[in-house]
């Protein structure tokens, strides 16, 4: 069994590490895995993979005209990777990748390809690492009717949140230990900004509605706003402050959103440091709840090797999404909002339900609106911090 | 797709309810699934499939002797049982099933079988219903070294102590409560004295160490002695009580028992009424943890049929198990544990650390002891109640 790996970062080791560690344990079960070439982009960076007889290489189309069945895929950028996966499917290759980026822009297409190419496309790695999301919810569609699903999909800023929360640090000390420690990126955008949170509900809300959602509908706010502020007005009231990502079906329309939540249920709450949780509420069940770590090496490069084995056993699902539930992507669900603004529009003024307002600031609670209606009525999205308020159950 | 289903109980109703109402979802799919035949014990009982040309049989020959591949066992007897899986692996059928007490008592044994017949033997129905716990784990046994793994495993005890802990009431008081509502049986023996939870944690513990463990070796102590009185000890120093069902591998050895535990972690304390909570640990991830109904008519029955599907598509994973890890069970770490007691055998006071007497009884907490060496020193297990404490992380 000859595989291909693109990319050699953290994960890229990671999936080394294990293939080399378990080596033993794979083949007793009846897997010789054996890492044909790995593509890099520097070629005279000095690498230290534990097999030191792995091939390295930066040409691509030595990858693509290899006869390796199956490639791993763990770079990050995005459209260049997409373009090498339509060629690497195109030309029969099954696909496992952690790139999120991908897995949801292109969610559609590149399923759709993998049906027409007759090959395996899997991305269990995409969300929430190590813990067993994607698949299962895979088998869950054919016999169950999920209709909601949320979680804390970012361990980037769920680190900021906790640690804001729990040693009063204000957002920019809190980022900045982050970047030092490793835990966020140079260039935190994607994760701070919600971006990253974004993808992640659209490829999990892809899988369980069956129904084509564009990552340009998902309204998605981030933490960059966020001062101790409204940590202190969210305590006060009993509830803490989480990034979540969420999706709920109802009535043939998609609520989709990523968006700070004041949030009082322990699951969310009690989330603290790089944590990932996931909710997901069915009809055959009500409700079960994933909670542990969303990333790192070993744990992305585990899910990795989990698909990789299906791949390589067949006992991969084939994709089955055509898109067939033509839900409507409407945020129409009423909500409770907390803004924080400097300037009151006329319009947000109409929807206070309650209001604070601390030195220059405002804190108002609104009347419950869906939120929609809210976003109409906020000027500048830049200057304020809104946060959905969990409803009591 | 022909299938047949011994027994026709809660949650035999929820696989035909399921397969019934689903069947254009499985259809798509290219699951056309249809149910032979049924096997119940009152023929002349009257029955209500939502299929109303279901064939009920009460001859278990009939079943043995079709020409169906896969058979789904939703029965409750143990030796029984048994014999008749025996009987139709025998035969070249694949096993689904939910029977937790069947596949405890004879893990190795029937899965030598299902290796030897070169059928499926399924049970993901047999753990915490649907939420998503054997089949993973074994995906994660061929490239993770899983050391620990404990949980909240009987939704019967889980709702008992939590009714206590909340409302106040006896055990006596909630028991009864529980068994009115149908939450517990008329006959509770197997959910509060633990050997529901033993099985379980057999099962799991079996899979992720591929070792041999006998259930007779798990020490399982369980709720029926607790009092008001624990609850009120536990409280005052910060703690809640849970019925875990625990093993950790240390240095070749199995620590493995089924006891009342003093728990703070939010993960723990924090599951009321009948969760289940499981709490996996590995080399490649930290912990992840899983949370959600553990038993329940379509809860239960979801399991099965993911089971049932993987086993048609043949994306399920052969038995693999050959208990090649001869690990010792043996309970050596050194723990905490309370102790209420009326007498105090010599033995005993030597390893009170501290006391406190209420009435007639003793509130002991112990030095740090393993579990063998606190078991030797307790005279009578019907008049005492005992429960580890949660290390402090």
């Amino acid at each position: 069994m000859k595989i291909a790996i693109m990319g050699f970062g953290t994960v890229g080791t990671g999936v080394e590490e294990i293939l080399y560690k378990k080596r033993n344990s794979l083949l007793k079960r009846g897997f010789d895995i054996n890492i044909d070439k790995i593509l890099i982009k520097n070629i005279n960076k000095k690498r230290n993979p534990l097999n030191k007889k792995l091939t390295f290489t930066d040409d691509f189309d030595e990858i693509l005209n290899s006869d390796v069945d199956t490639v791993i895929d763990v770079t990050s950028s995005l459209e260049e990777t997409y373009e090498r996966i339509v060629k690497l499917m195109s030309a029969g290759k099954n696909i496992v990748t952690a790139n999120k980026a991908v897995v949801s822009k292109y969610f559609e297409e590149l399923n759709e390809l993998s049906i027409k190419k007759n090959v395996f496309f899997s991305y269990e790695a995409s969300v929430a690492g190590a813990i067993p999301t994607i698949h299962p919810i895979m088998e869950e569609v054919f016999i169950n009717d999920i209709f909601e699903i949320s979680g804390i999909l970012n361990g980037t800023s769920n680190y900021i949140l906790s640690k804001m929360e729990i040693e009063g640090l204000t957002y920019d000390e809190v980022l900045k230990e982050a970047q030092e420690l490793g835990y966020a990126e140079a260039d935190p955008t994607a994760d701070v900004y919600g971006f990253d949170t974004m993808r992640k509900i659209r490829i999990l809300s892809s899988i369980v509605y069956n129904s084509k959602i564009n990552e340009d509908d998902i309204f998605t706010f981030g933490i960059a706003n966020i001062k101790i502020s409204d940590f202190d007005f969210a305590k006060a009231l009993g509830y803490s402050i989480r990034l979540l990502g969420k999706s709920k079906l109802k009535e043939g329309k998609i609520n989709i959103s990523v968006i700070p939540t004041f949030v009082k249920d322990d699951f969310f709450a009690k989330s603290f440091e790089s944590t990932n949780a996931i909710e997901i509420l069915g009809e055959n069940f009500k409700k079960y709840e994933l909670k542990g770590p969303g990333a790192g090496k070993l744990e992305t490069a585990d899910a990795i090797i989990r698909d990789l084995l299906r791949i390589l056993a067949k006992r991969e699902i084939k994709t089955f999404y055509d898109s067939a539930n033509n839900y409507v992507v409407e945020n129409n669900l009423e909500k409770n909002y907390y803004v924080r603004c400097e300037k009151l529009s006329k319009e947000l003024k109409s929807l206070i339900s309650s209001e604070k307002i601390i030195g220059e600031e405002h804190h108002i609670i609104a009347k419950k609106v869906n939120l929609n209606k809210l976003i109409d009525v906020i000027d500048d999205f830049d200057k304020i911090f809104i946060a959905e308020i969990e409803e009591e159950i």
